[in-house]
């Protein structure tokens, strides 16, 4: 209560507005390994009395906070920044004073009477004297010595010399009067992932379908001989979908059909068989030593693996029988099956949360994470996580991270934007979003803005996926192969992290299930795909390219200077990101018709990019190789869909120096 | 730490972002008497369950919660709202939980098989059971009857009745499971203050200067004969400079020279002689008796005193010899006085909240205010608190309004803005601001919109002064007669709070110590003035009227209406405001050009106005009494500053009842 006096009443700075945090320090923010964070503080006080603002940070691993002086920047806010250099936790908090000395200084050189001067002199002196009293030896013996020349009978302007001497107010700054230091009341929490969570091409794949031979049920080592492919277009992780046994019991056929037959395979979602669960694996699939081979291969190939995690239950699944208090029950005994009424999914059992088994419920499912951990699986896709619990997230996702800092989590929650940044700030490394349906639209630049640049991208970072095995866009049906150039150029150029699902992808499947659905026809979601995977019209050499472009780019790496630019065309879209140093410029030009040439001037903003006005500067467009030269920032672009829908130019300014080859940089 | 198993794991609803909160609650909102909180929350829930929502409010006087139910907007957002009816402290938070029965009554509606529906209808009757066990007496009895009926084997469709009954729906609401109940993790505070906080107008006075007889010293009995006089003019608060004993040793002079004659007065500012310091009275004024029988007095002409509380000593305060400890000492020996290098203002001793003391110096200043209440006063106007400990304010403002909740405090803090909220988030009732040198220029409507439509809005209220002891702007300095006027009707139309410094104001004083001084010429600071109150060309009959107007019509009573609307002539400035019902709707038009006649075409938003675009309407200038019929949003307006530079019009919307005299609301 205010009430009560405060313990420190004497401390007179105040630190309020602290940022970067999420709600109000409630969750931590997110970072990767070698990121920078950079901190503002409102800090003032009372009067005109001088401030001395620290940054403090640490790693969970050290007890001693690091310190760095922050910045007064205008309108009595400071900035400081810290780097980080480990996975997993970080801390930081502001703390400041009143820097007596500093405004002793600052008023000794408006000082005009002799007297006075020779006041403050004194004054500045004790100032020293206290200072002495709080410092280590080594220090506290030259500071004695800078009193003594304060205090001399000389003439003032030796004086004067000492009191400004830079080495005096280097150890002054060192030594302030802990009992008048504020300290900003709380510690913000960083969490730090593996440059996987900021940069990284997903691609997903169902390894029941990976058999070379048509009509087979693919196997882990269908999945090896497909490795070489997917690790050859510059892909980071592989996503499987479920590998566990498959339930029986209202089994869904083929297209989804309420009745299977004898061979369909099911749904990899409808997890569990008398075989097992969570922890098992699809007999047909192979051995649990045969998905660690998988895993440690890939790994060979510089792919992760992506385990999907899907808290749900066929009715089939030993949990049912084993632990009948984590479902709902009907009144006539049945178990209660997923509804949304009139629908059914009677071939789904959802856990009950409310569970008064709840605990050993949240330490079962945490454990499921941990076993497959151990079989060497860093990377997590979480199925519908807004349809559980957010606290059981924000505890397992803390615990398990706690242990394996590594370790990474992808929500899949097409969901409201407020639920879906809940999780985000609840734990999850990355996000699913609105990109499939987003772009392109008039609004998808406000979008991709919001996600990259304002507050939101502390704690969510977005995966851009043009298509998953649920949703293939009226966009994809009907553009044809122009239309999966185009939304790959986007989803591969706009988001650090993005991902397909193939070889539905780069075989521009498109084929709906029926009119105005979203699903795949033939979904491999209900059977057994084969994927002429050479066919001569495949995406893969454009994918491998721009996948190319990703790693030779830091700018393509990041997401937070993303920048859409002005065109005269709204059929064309066009963006830039740059490196902090601006020694790295992507300007990407999309044609988002992918029917029709379009063509316009666009506007960039040189100022903002290091460009010179005056200078002509080379744009060298990395998916066709042809260089152009530009002058000044409205520039013509014309695109044929149906040669390469986008410019992925890189900028290049004039560098007049014969040490360039070209001249540009 | 997250990562300990939160204790009521099943509670599945999530409350974020609840508002209105200042840092995160860490300092109260303000409202007054009567007025509402309207609350906002993010409220969601993992899966598609039903919510319920509830607000929850307590006066400081109340140990149960009122509870109130929110409703769902948009985007997972609800809304509640409460009014506060006593001065004090109200609490309130949000708590939300899982409708099981209203997802249940959803999901019935919409099902089809006739055995899903029976299942359902036992399901429903589960859930009646359950709250049966929760029930007070008379309702359980009621619950159980539903449950059998829901039970009964008869026909599904007087069972469907049953499980729509709307009675049912209201118990079941009323009994949830309280082991799943989210409630919000903070109880956020509401100082609710008198409506003087919010609705005043301010008259500031000497009381030296209050005699009738030129160069007479004033007394209380002289101010108590000017109470009629202000009061006439509908001033609500007459706020007096220091009335304490005034320091001999380094006393300032007229036009602040730095000497002093023997009958030069000194400054009310340089607090305390030997006579006594900020519990006393200078002898001059009267005694302390005198002065109760003037707050008594004025309080019968509806005026409040407000006192100025200034934290300073002169050199002969009794405090400098009895508590050394609470000054700063120089090297020398010698007190430390105000600076700011070069300049000194060595009549003036600040107080040094770092000092050792600084417990008791803390008790002493509270109990200055402590001991004023004693005399009556309620009203207090803060000389410069931003040079005094923030810590210190918000503790003794924090305790005064425990023990007098009516009490009120103006900040005069025209110092930076960070600075200058923090002393409102700390507790200060009103604060000064910007408005002084803000208006007229073409920041002026941002400003006004920033203090009145953003979040600062919640803790800090505006007092808007044209002129105060120390502000003579340029603009009042060159506008003659009309400036004054201008200015006045800005403050009072623009601000439910405002105020002036007079008689300097009615009498329209506008010279300067030296061109490009914002000082008075003899400034009352230094000297006492003798002012011709009933001069003819006064503006007493202006203000008048403009305090009647202000009286009259609630619009003006609050600022959160305030709308600034189009003209097309940059001279002039339009702004509306409203009551919430919009029965009284002022629509103000001011000529900032104190010098020529100016008119343009204003265009104004009938829609939000709650005007028929269809139909014609009356503005009835309050000023000067004239009516005009204007149709449609774009009117014509012309103003001559010389007679009148304002237009004050109430709008009447066309009643077409013979009950309104003029066919007009």
């Amino acid at each position: 209560m205010v009430f009560e006096r405060p313990e420190a009443g004497r401390r007179r700075v105040i630190i309020e507005q602290v940022e970067p945090q999420v709600n109000n320090g409630r969750f931590p923010i997110k970072r990767t390994v070698g990121e920078t964070v950079t901190v503002d503080a409102d800090v003032f006080t009372d009067g005109h009395d001088r401030i001395h603002c620290k940054l403090l940070y640490r790693s969970e691993h050290q007890a001693e906070w690091h310190k760095t002086s922050m910045k007064p920047l205008v309108n009595d806010c400071w900035q400081g920044a810290f780097q980080v250099h480990d996975v997993g936790r970080y801390y930081y908090t502001v703390t400041a004073w009143i820097d007596h000395f500093a405004s002793w200084s600052h008023d000794l050189k408006r000082r005009t009477e002799s007297h006075d001067i020779a006041i403050a002199l004194l004054t500045g002196a004790e100032l020293v004297d206290a200072a002495v009293r709080r410092a280590q030896k080594s220090d506290a013996k030259k500071l004695k010595q800078f009193a003594q020349l304060l205090r001399s009978n000389g003439d003032n302007n030796a004086q004067l010399d000492t009191a400004m001497d830079s080495e005096l107010a280097q150890l002054m700054s060192r030594y302030a009067d802990p009992d008048l230091v504020t300290v900003y009341d709380r510690e913000l929490v960083v969490v730090v992932d593996p440059a996987l969570a900021r940069f990284g091409a997903w691609y997903e794949a169902f390894p029941r379908s990976c058999s070379a031979e048509p009509g087979c049920h693919g196997t882990f080592a269908d999945c090896e001989a497909r490795l070489p492919y997917i690790a050859a277009m510059g892909f980071d992780v592989l996503y499987l979908p479920p590998i566990h046994p498959i339930g029986l019991t209202k089994r869904k056929g083929p297209n989804n059909s309420l009745t299977a037959n004898d061979h369909d395979p099911g749904s990899p979602w409808a997890i569990g068989s008398k075989e097992g669960g969570h922890l098992s694996v699809h007999a047909e699939l192979g051995t649990l030593k045969e998905f660690r081979s998988l895993v440690a291969l890939a790994r060979e190939h510089k792919l992760e693996i992506a385990m999907d995690i899907a808290f749900q239950c066929s009715p089939d699944h030993p949990y049912v029988a084993e632990h009948p208090a984590w479902f709902k029950h009907r009144p006539d005994g049945s178990v209660q099956y997923a509804e949304n009424p009139p629908k059914k999914y009677e071939d789904i059992y959802p856990f009950d949360f409310e569970s008064a088994d709840w605990q050993n419920l949240w330490t079962e499912l945490e454990g499921v994470f941990r076993f497959w951990i151990e079989q060497g699986v860093r990377v997590f896709r979480v199925d519908n996580p807004h349809t559980k619990s957010f606290n059981f997230w924000e505890w397992a996702i803390g615990r398990i991270k706690h242990d394996h800092p590594e370790s990474l989590f992808l929500a899949e929650a097409f969901t409201r934007p407020k639920v879906l940044r809940y999780l985000a700030k609840a734990g999850f490394s990355q996000s699913y979003n609105y990109f499939p349906g987003a772009i392109p639209n008039t609004k998808s630049p406000q979008y991709l803005t919001q996600l990259t640049q304002s507050a939101e991208r502390e704690y969510l970072r977005p995966n851009l996926w043009p298509n998953t095995p649920d949703i293939l866009t009226e966009y994809l049906q009907y553009g044809g192969r122009s239309a999966f150039m185009i939304r790959f150029a986007l989803a591969a150029t706009l988001g650090a992290s993005y991902g397909i699902y193939g070889p539905a992808f780069e075989l521009f499947d498109n084929a709906p299930r029926e009119p105005g659905s979203e699903e795949y026809l033939d979904s491999e979601k209900y059977q057994i795909r084969y994927w002429e995977l050479h066919r001569h019209d495949s995406l893969k050499d454009y994918i491998t390219r721009i996948n190319r472009i990703r790693r030779e780019n830091p700018a393509l790496q990041h997401d937070w200077t993303l920048q859409f630019h002005d065109v005269d065309n709204d059929a064309l879209i066009c963006y830039s990101k740059s490196t902090d140093d601006l020694t790295n410029i992507i300007l990407v030009m999309v044609n988002l018709d992918p029917h029709h040439t379009q063509s316009g001037w666009l506007n960039i903003p040189l100022d903002v990019l290091g460009l010179d006005a005056d200078h002509s500067f080379q744009v060298h467009d990395l998916l066709s190789n042809a260089r152009y030269i530009w002058n000044g920032p409205r520039n013509y672009v014309e695109l044929d869909p149906q040669i390469v829908p986008a410019h992925i130019f890189r900028l290049r300014k004039r560098v007049r120096s014969e040490r360039d080859f070209d001249y540009y940089m």
